[in-house]
């Protein structure tokens, strides 16, 4: 057996104990966790040091050290993440619905785990944390494999890992780490169509198309986020503002700010001018179409691509409409399914829009910044999805579950001899 | 464009007034597609007729003949089936979860159309009306690809629903056949993962494999059913004698039936002689192990792929089990997590399987036979699925809709100013 095959084997055997734990020893076993990264945070900053200097000796990007690097404050951050998952309602056995049919038996519809979660992700050892907790709150099992960069930092937490399944005498193999991070490693596990249940991708959009290029096991994911801010005619002109501001400037490189402003016509003389004063004063690079360049000559001209873009970056595209219809027009076009979001007065305009929009989250007269599990109530996210099977946006423990029929009778049968 | 990505364009551009056409307005279109089947039944006829001489001249099976084959009983139970569906409460737009957060935004969640949906199947006329019904229903496209065998059929049916679409002034297009059934376009078409939000194959494992392997959009997929009976040692033994026969001889070719019977070694005695002379009686042959065959000379001898077989016949294994945790073992080793069934008066054994089994539907004291989204209370089913991913177990209208997040607040931003 493959050494990929091997591990998937073994989690998947492993799952059945998750799976048949109860909800309580489920929330011990994750704060048993939490307990155990706490206990081994010495050992975890010295293995990520090693990481860090490895990296940095290899010439990796600022930006990938950022999210490489781990701190006591981190490490503290994982742990509470993991406190707060344990918390969590138990989400498996749930019956979410029940009718009894005419001939007298019971259906019920009722929350049991996926079974092996694939976790498929650069550079970020918190992933490895979170993502297993997620995944074993909902009864399942994971195989891990995180980026080459942080191999190190990724076995000293799944050591603290396996040491609270060792605690509450759960298999360690529920918690699987790819440790051999081979790329021909990850095309095999690919294709395990037998063994694992769901891959999900994490990190850039290359990474995710390899995944989704390359896999025979179900994937869900997330290519990029271009979100847009739809100020309508009846919008309020400070709440506009707030939502354009927050969501392009407040953390510009994730994928819930903002791509785009849409200005119904009407409104961008009493918009424009002072939207463009505030974008500026962010050091926010503005382009528009000509319409919003006559208000503002430092705006250089949007092209076609500018409209697609995600510039997770301090830039974004304006354009004046001349309609809703026309807003909802442009979205369709170059959206890309994430979130949109309308500012308006008008509750037609924004049953309207909301009614249009098929994106994964619709705002009304809030921040673009809000498509996120914590901020929509779910608690940690294992992901997000921009494609409408299973999940569509963020994905909690209820996303690593599937609902399952249960039937009782009293001896019922379709066919009465 | 290609032809198939003409047809995928036109059916994708044309959902976007199915999903906006309230629910009304699609409970109409549904009974117009029915009256449309029964007044274009003769034309239907005539074209099944042209369809069954040229596929009975091209050497067709029986059991294809029979499939493809239409009489007007058949026509009219197609219309039925779609006034059934019209009747269905209206999925769109239901607020399945609604929570006010700390900071006042309300987030809810909300049902929507997955999108453009490709059926890929055999010669089953009926398919083409029904699938198209349900998708309709559910705010979605479809791209309908049958086999060519039933082409001319396909046809004249499409022709049908055509009608009551321009009759509602909706655009053909959202029901667009496949017409040109060479296999090089359904290739092309499994690719669209640009335009296809799920493929679903129906037929034989053959098909189903073939679409799996190469679809790059997602599949949702049932192989076989591998389905077992399990009766306990605190089994009611008339009810295990009617789940018996009516698993496996009410209709043996379907994927519900039964395969295998998993007998209690202390209940033994008592069941199977009884059990084998209502089986032999119905010609079902008996695949047993030493312990079966030491109750019925007739019976032949098990091999480990009798086990694992879908027979879709009258024939049956039979194993004697040494208790509840071998009878769960010998499943998760052979089944095909479709449909398992204990028979046991004992309501801890009753709750053990059930939760040890994780099968898309698990029976307590009924038949097999009842997994079947009618029976199950779903209305017409579109498919069933053994992939615990989006849906698990047999697909209703509710199947053909995803849950967005729809936010609404006052103006709230992640990081106000």
């Amino acid at each position: 057996m493959s050494y990929v095959r091997g591990l998937a084997v073994a989690a998947r055997d492993a799952q059945a104990a998750i799976a048949s734990a109860d909800g309580a020893t489920r929330r011990r076993l994750l704060q048993s966790m939490a307990e155990q990264l706490r206990a081994g945070q010495a050992a975890i900053l010295a293995a990520n040091a090693d990481d860090l200097a490895q990296a940095a000796a290899n010439g990796a990007s600022k930006a990938t050290l950022d999210r490489l690097g781990l701190d006591p404050e981190r490490v503290q951050g994982m742990a509470e993440a993991l406190r707060e998952v344990a918390a969590q309602a138990d989400p498996l056995g749930e019956v979410t619905r029940r009718e009894v049919r005419p001939n007298g038996i019971v259906v019920e519809r009722q929350r049991i785990p996926l079974g092996l979660v694939a976790m498929i992700y650069e550079a970020r050892p918190n992933v490895t944390a979170e993502a297993a907790a997620l995944c074993l709150k909902a009864g399942n099992a994971v195989l891990l494999r995180g980026g080459s960069e942080a191999a190190r930092s990724n076995a000293a937490i799944a050591a603290c890992l396996h040491a609270a399944l060792r605690e509450l005498g759960l298999p360690e193999a529920a918690v699987s780490l790819v440790a051999d991070t081979a790329r021909e490693h990850v095309l095999e596990l690919l294709q395990l169509a037998d063994l694992i249940d769901l891959a999900i991708p994490r990190g850039g959009e290359s990474l995710i198309r390899f995944v989704a290029e390359h896999a025979r096991v179900p994937v869900i994911k997330h290519y990029k986020g271009v979100c847009h801010l739809y100020v309508d005619r009846a919008a309020g002109i400070d709440t506009a503002i707030g939502l354009l501001i927050d969501g392009k400037a407040s953390r510009p490189g994730v994928c819930n700010a903002l791509e785009t402003v849409l200005v119904h016509r009407d409104i961008a003389a009493a918009f424009l001018p002072r939207a463009l004063a505030e974008l500026h004063a962010r050091g926010v690079e503005v382009r528009g179409d000509a319409v919003t360049r006559a208000f503002d000559a430092g705006a250089l001209a949007a092209t076609e691509d500018d409209y697609a873009a995600e510039f997770l970056d301090l830039v974004i595209a304006a354009r004046v409409v001349d309609s809703l219809d026309e807003a909802i027009a442009h979205i369709r076009r170059h959206g890309s399914d994430h979130t949109e979001v309308i500012a308006t007065e008008d509750p037609a305009a924004a049953d309207a829009f909301v009614r249009a929009i098929r994106s994964s989250a619709v705002m009304v007269n809030a921040s673009s910044r809000f498509n996120d599990g914590g901020q929509l109530g779910l608690g940690a996210e294992i992901g997000i999805s921009t494609t409408r099977l299973h999940a569509y946006g963020p994905m909690g423990v209820e996303s690593l579950t599937i609902e399952r029929f249960v039937v009782r009778g009293t001896g019922q049968v379709r066919h009465p001899r």
